[in-house]
């Protein structure tokens, strides 16, 4: 039996790298700045430890553009590298030396900051460059300088250098492909998508400022200008502040930060903070929202340490709460993994369910503490509310205390407040207590004032979930049912036990049927004879619950009844008998005149449920201009 | 100066394969299976070159779960290894063994699809196991079989085997983490995600079938059964074949292999098959569709060499073309690379326009061959081809030929018999070319009327992006304009020199005018008097075009002018002089008795425009009652 120990050929570990480990060539600027600020940021351990006997000062990290050679440089001030370290950090490829360096100051190293991953990232250079030089000096007394360099091949140099500050300056010699790097634009573009909140300073260039003008300059006198540092980034952005710390706004311009082309404000902000069992930050908006579910999405910013990482954060925070906005900073979630892999994750896990706890907090805090604003907000925010009460059973249970059912007339109720409410008056005669609901004030508008007349309170409810959120209140409370207030008439919607007399006897009554059905096509309508109050409208048109509601679960997905979703719409027409029209129609001579009769009262019914339409529609108009004539 | 080679540490190696390269732990099973297919189709080589003297055979690949010893097979009939090849191939990471062999029997190799990538995809299988076993005997005469075992160190053995049979088996000691692996639904799962088309037949266990029943068998005898081998996969899809060797049916029966949940049959396909410049198999569907552009993507399956790879095509496809179903194989098309990566390569650009010229040359066919069946399908097709000649110049060219605009009788023209068709009558004063249309036939049933009347041709453009697509054609076609019937009265939409002789005098049009102003609030109608046909509506609403399309632009995304999508409908209301209710109005005596025919009169040209909602329905509907009575 032979043994023997598996070789990696360093030949193919290039191509491997620039194939497969990093697809994306801009990446190479974060990862180099990255190792900048993470040398920096050693550095300040280290003095702060007491480590290292140099001064910390105020290190910043620059990058430059040199087109007249084709390079690019990323300069830092931090901890440098002796020729030795060179050798061991750069020369072995997938050597970690920012592990290592944890390994070695384990306890104090955790809270500093430092970006601890794979020593990999200086390789995605390549992916640009064809040629590489480092030099470095590290913060050491009596170490020269070391200058490192590299084509690409495993083939690399190591000689000494006569740089004298601290820190190391990478060069990169970028190939004909990818000059797009050598241009300011772009790079001050990858600089803010990715470095924007970085914690160490980050140079690009310079920028004019003005300066307040001298004391007895004239009126006429150019303000004088100075040129300063450009630093693209905010190294200390809100979210790694604490919140005690920061005002209102500061949070409305942080956001202001965030999305510069965002006019609108955030309703109100979520500050995430937790380092037990994960570490987490950050902050979360809830931003206006419109009732489409689909358009806004992906608008959460995921960092590692201040690092941006993706601005998709499907699989980390809950489905329902991707419509919010803002910025989450997490070194436990596992980068570069697919969101089947995410979603089965521990450490994943936990921090969804924390987002959601803070979230209902904050949620039933501002409730608590200002219920009239929130009652102000909650159209903005009800859609992102009613999705979660729908998706997490853990955040329906929360929302009990702050979810909120609005009336037609502009009030706003709790499941409870509603339920004391109207217990009362709308519990029918099998003690069930009806809810009733329109989705449209102005196109159920008869109907309300039909249920308001009652004395009855209406809800209106117009997410397009509503109807899966209605369906999960019914199984979940007890004995109670939500009613549309055109479902019905209004004295069936909540049964009572009083019977109303019929001012038509059983045979007018016959009589009247029979003569509808020969107007009334059958298959439109299913007559329907009410005894009801004189002044209630002689005809109403009606569409059943059930069917209407199965129909629009399936329309948003989910639920409903399977092929329900292709069934015709189905109406009932309900004919007062107590109404005077309708004894005038049975008491009309000719049968030309009640069928006339008859169909101006049905297009007015079908008026007032929005089914007269095109030509129908046309020819009522013109009929009506003839009967004002 | 020193000079040196960069060592990859192998211990590292590891640990970058699992945390990097494939995040998703379930890719191990498609890699396995790839290696296995490689080495048969090498070997499927070899034999019809003649360089291997074996019989080639039936080979297949077996997955077997052995659940007592917690071990996953994958078994082929290949090439096989010696013990050298070992060594050679395993041992040494990241060297790649296709590329050798590609290099060695270059330009035969081409064509017999043999997967080339890196040989890494074997390591793939440490991430589901903590033992690895090899037991493989090369197709070579006298080379005895050999047994390779690694438990995921870099430490190896390697030792002699009694294996007799050819080909290479693979056995995966599965960790306790992943024992889902071991799942045969699970393991089925994946067989049927990732190597449902590939070349060689896969056996995952066996099936049983009933055989006929032998002859003189009686009725109540059961038939007899025989366990079969079962394939999990068809070796040779359709998108495989030569088009000509493909019916109708065949394409249908492939697209329900392809989406067996889906029940609606396909429109029509556009198989696609290039060599040159790149190398290209597909099959594309036109499924059905809706006018709702979000939810109907990430339907094409991207596979390469029969292997699955994606279905999202994102970058590789023109983006309107995501719409469509089917397959795309092509070894030509970067992986694992980000969508801006794949946006600037030039394969992929060069890829992305022969799918889309092969679309538009389809297209073109089908419109030159069936017209009638064509226009059949235009609805369920158009929002494809709308969008495609918004977005992409080229197709917009080639839609010329065959994009249709029907008309609201069900007519359809293309753009130049629709030209041809109208100019005669809709051409305007100054020589411009209205080209009528409305967006909904009940809505605007009383417009179109109105342009009917006057011999004009009105279409029907009903897709949301359909305001984008006016604008483009009216800035390249030369002197037309699309005017929405309802955005004027039907002589001003389309001026003529004649003009209309006024029944008033200027001094009643005056007076009139007055009157209107005093019931009319300006806020919401600009009134404007007109003299029509007296058998013209008395009121008409109408909207103007630009604003309302700025507006609908807006809504869609992009276009418009900045800020219209706040502004709000704007509307005028048309008096027709002519008509005897306006003069009726004029004639009346009491200003009460004005008001309520200039209300009543309002209120008809509202319900027509669809604006008369709400609380001022209700009243208006209780006012026809009364009126009936």
């Amino acid at each position: 039996m032979a043994k023997g120990s598996i070789n990696v050929s360093v030949e193919n570990i290039f191509p491997l790298i620039k194939k497969f480990l990093y697809s994306d060539h801009e990446i190479f600027l974060r990862e180099l700045i990255s190792n900048a600020t993470d040398a920096t940021l050693k550095l300040k351990h280290l003095t702060s430890i007491g480590e290292a006997k140099v001064a910390y000062g105020n290190p910043q990290i620059e990058v430059k553009i040199d087109k007249d050679n084709n390079t690019l440089h990323i300069i830092d001030q931090g901890i440098g590298m002796t020729a030795e370290e060179v050798e061991k950090y750069i020369n072995q490829v997938a050597f970690s030396g920012a592990e290592e360096f944890l390994d070695k100051y384990k306890d104090s190293a955790k809270d500093s900051g430092i970006i601890g991953h794979f020593g990999l990232g200086f390789y995605s250079a390549f992916m640009v460059a064809n040629k590489v030089e480092i030099i470095t000096k590290s913060y050491l007394e009596n170490e020269p300088a070391a200058h490192w360099t590299c084509d690409g091949s495993p083939e690399f140099t190591l000689e000494p250098h006569d740089k004298t500050e601290r820190g190391t300056e990478i060069i990169l010699h970028i190939t004909e492909d990818d000059k797009a790097f050598l241009e300011e634009s772009k790079i001050s573009e990858l600089l803010v998508k990715y470095n924007k909140f970085m914690p160490i300073p980050i140079k690009f260039g310079t920028k004019t400022e003005t300066l307040p003008k001298p004391e007895g300059a004239k009126e006429e006198d150019p303000a004088p200008t100075q040129d300063v540092d450009n630093i693209i980034n905010n190294p200390n952005p809100a979210w790694t502040k604490q919140p005690t710390d920061l005002e209102d706004e500061d949070y409305k311009s942080f956001y202001r930060e965030l999305y510069p082309m965002q006019f609108e404000e955030p309703l109100f902000h979520i500050h995430l903070n937790v380092d037990y069992p994960f570490n987490l930050t950050g902050i979360l908006y809830f931003p206006k929202m419109t009732n489409d579910l689909n358009v806004q999405k992906d608008r959460i910013q995921l960092y590692q340490n201040q690092v941006f990482v993706t601005d998709n954060v499907e699989g980390i925070v809950p489905e329902f709460l991707t419509m919010l906005r803002g910025v989450i900073d997490s070194p436990d979630i596992p980068l570069n993994v697919s969101r089947s892999y995410l979603q089965a994750d521990g450490a994943v896990k936990k921090i969804s369910s924390y987002i959601t706890r803070k979230v209902a907090d904050k949620l039933k805090s501002l409730f608590n503490n200002n219920r009239e604003d929130f009652e102000k907000k909650w159209d903005d925010i009800k859609i992102v509310i009613e999705y979660g009460m729908l998706s997490e059973d853990k955040f329906f249970e929360k929302a009990d205390a702050f979810a909120l059912y609005p009336t037609v007339d502009g009030k706003y109720y709790t499941y409870d407040e509603l339920y004391n409410a109207i217990k009362a008056k709308q519990t029918d005669k099998d003690d069930k207590l009806v809810i009733l609901y329109a989705s449209n004030k102005e196109e159920q508008h008869s109907y309300i004032e039909s249920a308001k007349a009652k004395g009855y309170e209406v809800l209106l409810l117009d997410s397009p979930i509503v109807s899966h959120l209605m369906q999960k209140l019914e199984t979940t409370k007890e004995n109670i049912s939500f009613a549309r207030v055109d479902a019905d008439h209004i004295d069936n919607l909540i049964k009572k036990d009083d019977t109303k007399i019929s001012k038509l006897s059983e045979e007018e009554k016959t009589t009247l049927d029979e003569l509808l059905k020969t107007v009334i096509p059958a298959e439109k309508f299913t007559v329907q004879l009410e005894a009801m109050d004189s002044d209630a409208a002689p005809f109403i048109i009606t569409q059943p619950e059930f069917m209407r509601r199965m129909k629009e679960m399936q329309a948003t997905g989910g639920g409903g009844m399977f092929g329900m979703g292709n069934m015709p719409d189905m109406y009932n027409l309900v004919v007062n008998t107590n109404h005077n029209l309708v004894s005038e129609i049975l008491n009309t001579k000719t049968q030309k005149k009640q069928e006339r009769l008859i169909n101006q009262s049905l297009d007015l019914a079908r008026l007032s449920q929005g089914l007269l339409k095109g030509e129908e529609l046309t020819n009522f108009i013109k009929r009506s201009y003839d009967m004002i004539k």
